[in-house]
């Protein structure tokens, strides 16, 4: 009864999803702290305290029927006009409240920005490992998506892989910075030469690509590497934020869009965005956390949690053998499993009690990733499983 | 830059939207006081005071990791069954967690329906006049709406028009009961017949028709009318409700969709749509909000003052010689404009500072739709400038 493109994707549904419910399945069998799930980006700290604060303070001090009523599809007003003022301030940009949609998160975000120019059959590129949801947004609205393979030593775009596969029928890159499932920053270097190449397919093809940058994940930097504003390198580009790991609001939903002037028929697309978040159902973004979100803009979860948790694992994981991409950001550790077959480790690492993502889910067959926004608990009393693991592999110096 | 599709949405943004915006710029011009906006259904009263204290009691009490954190796609389980229960305890249904997803409100609800049925081709009939959202929402996912023409005399659906529209390639019917833009409610003798020639319809074309019945006003009933639950009467029954109208909280994005039992393939079909609601970017309903909703099951806003509304502003407009829809339910007021250009209509109430959208907007020209939840004395202040309507048109007996 359901659709034949329906059909696929739930046969396939989402691994990383299915992983979710076994562990919350394992857990009730062996006991929560007998099983270590690092298979969901779900953030484990709490939001900042001024989001609460500013929660109570919102139902109490507002009229409910502005707080918790429909605005403008694009959002309140005053909101966007916070947003584009944290970016100019942080990155110098020169963004005003006509720039920026409030989205339900960047996952809606993402839609709203492929809908608003694909056409049939157009294909948009991306560098994989990715996030593979990528495939199912860009299939919604019949466009292809084309994974250029990953240069394995850095995890940095493979930009002559990348050249080629730029054709006259590309409208759309998207840029994950930092990366989910590798923590690798694209660094400024990368991202100019993504801009020059693109610069140059624009003219030779007479078309207009757009890089769609989505950076959930932008405020999660352990080092000193910076992470490049892209709309200061390239103007076709598109922004979409999620405060979502940030914040710790995942299940809230909420983010924005970034639609700067300097886009090709930048209002146009504008209001494309705009209609989109409202055709496809979203109507706008959940409006009293656009006004927390607006109050705690420069607020940030605390990352040294984070940080501390990286450093653990990796150290471990990298003394008992495994070779592990260094992560500078999000959340994620890619490690190289000891044997081609990367769903064997993952089943391998379940007698273990742990749970990881194969690499396929990503497109990069032979890594699992680690998602360690877990208690640091877990990432300790994980560590024997993964250094048996280490063992029974022969990888153990 | 922008898609083929999105082109004519962009040049044909949504009027109803138009209107709001105008609303506010005439607002800013002549004063607030002066402005008489019916446009848009943006509920005008305050949600009900325990949202209030549920929001502070959840933030206060619960762990901020799981209040704003990823669930299930499909929604918190304990949320899921107090919706269940509630249909369950009201409609006498069977309904328990499996059965529920919570949405992004409604439309976005439909979306997720829509998505997980549709294949490209496939026709969706509704009956006019109707919300013109559900053209592009079917449009999203290849689909062709058919309109039903009314049955002006009742406005209630047009039954042999309706079993003649029918055909091979209907795969879904949108019952939108109370009805915007009519406030009509559709009888359970209406249901009854509906769910009958689709029986026979199915049976004739081998198919399998679903009903997605669309009831965000379900709880604004003015009369003793009792709006039927469709699942009683027709097994292949999607329902999407929102909490938008009922709560006063439309801005806030939730709601959810009821996939029965009976339905055909029940679970993969609820499968279909949580998979839908997860790749159109939603991931999940607003967390906070799914608590909030699932303490306030049983609230309630302040129906009377919509009522007290309708019943002013239905006599006042009779007096005058309007020929108006009577209306039951929802907060809608669906006129016959006294010229048959109905945009003339809407264009002479501006120079009365009254804003109010033609039915055109809904399929259904020679009428106007007034969107009655607003302040009483807006009502109040608005009808003189309808009576001088009214004697410019002759109208006045």
């Amino acid at each position: 009864m359901i659709s034949e493109r329906m059909k696929g994707l739930v046969s396939n549904n989402s691994v990383i999803r299915q992983m979710f419910e076994e562990g919350k399945r394992m857990a009730e069998e062996f006991g929560a702290e007998n099983v270590y799930d690092f298979s969901l980006g779900n953030p484990n700290i709490p939001a900042p305290a001024k989001v609460r604060e500013t929660i109570i303070e919102l139902v109490n001090r507002e009229d409910p029927v502005v707080l918790h009523g429909y605005m403008n599809n694009a959002g309140f007003e005053d909101v966007r006009e916070k947003v584009a003022g944290s970016l100019n301030r942080r990155f110098g940009t020169k963004f005003h409240a006509g720039n920026i949609l409030m989205t339900v998160g960047a996952a809606s975000g993402l839609n709203c920005a492929l809908k608003a120019i694909l056409n049939p059959g157009d294909e948009v590129i991306t560098f994989a490992p990715f996030f593979v949801e990528y495939k199912n947004y860009v299939a919604n609205y019949d466009g292809s998506l084309i994974a250029v393979e990953p240069d394995t030593s850095s995890f940095q775009p493979d930009l002559e892989k990348f050249e080629k596969a730029v054709t006259a029928r590309t409208h759309a890159v998207i840029i994950n910075n930092p990366n989910n499932p590798t923590g690798v920053i694209y660094t400024e270097e990368t991202i100019k030469n993504i801009a020059s190449i693109l610069e140059r397919k624009q003219k030779e093809f007479g078309s207009e690509i757009f890089i769609i940058a989505d950076e959930p994940y932008r405020e999660l930097v352990f080092t000193d590497t910076e992470v490049p504003y892209i709309t200061k390198y390239y103007a076709n580009t598109l922004v979409c934020y999620s405060f979502s790991k940030t914040l710790s609001l995942p299940g809230e939903r909420i983010g924005y869009l970034v639609v700067p002037d300097e886009c090709a028929d930048s209002k146009e697309l504008f209001s494309a965005v705009t209609i989109a978040n409202r055709v496809l159902g979203c109507v706008n973004a959940p409006s009293l956390f656009q006004k927390v979100v607006g109050e705690c803009i420069y607020e940030k979860c605390d990352v040294n949690f984070y940080d501390k948790n990286r450093k653990k694992l990796y150290e471990a994981l990298e003394s008992y053998g495994y070779e592990c991409v260094k992560p500078e950001g999000a959340f994620y550790l890619f490690v190289k499993t000891p044997t081609e077959d990367d769903s064997e480790f993952v089943e391998e690492a379940k007698k273990e009690h742990i749970l990881v993502v194969p690499g396929r889910s990503f497109c990069c067959s032979g890594y699992v990733r680690i998602a360690y926004c877990v208690a640091y608990d877990t990432i300790v009393n994980s560590l024997p499983g993964f250094e048996r693991l280490a063992e029974r592999y022969g990888l153990k110096k």
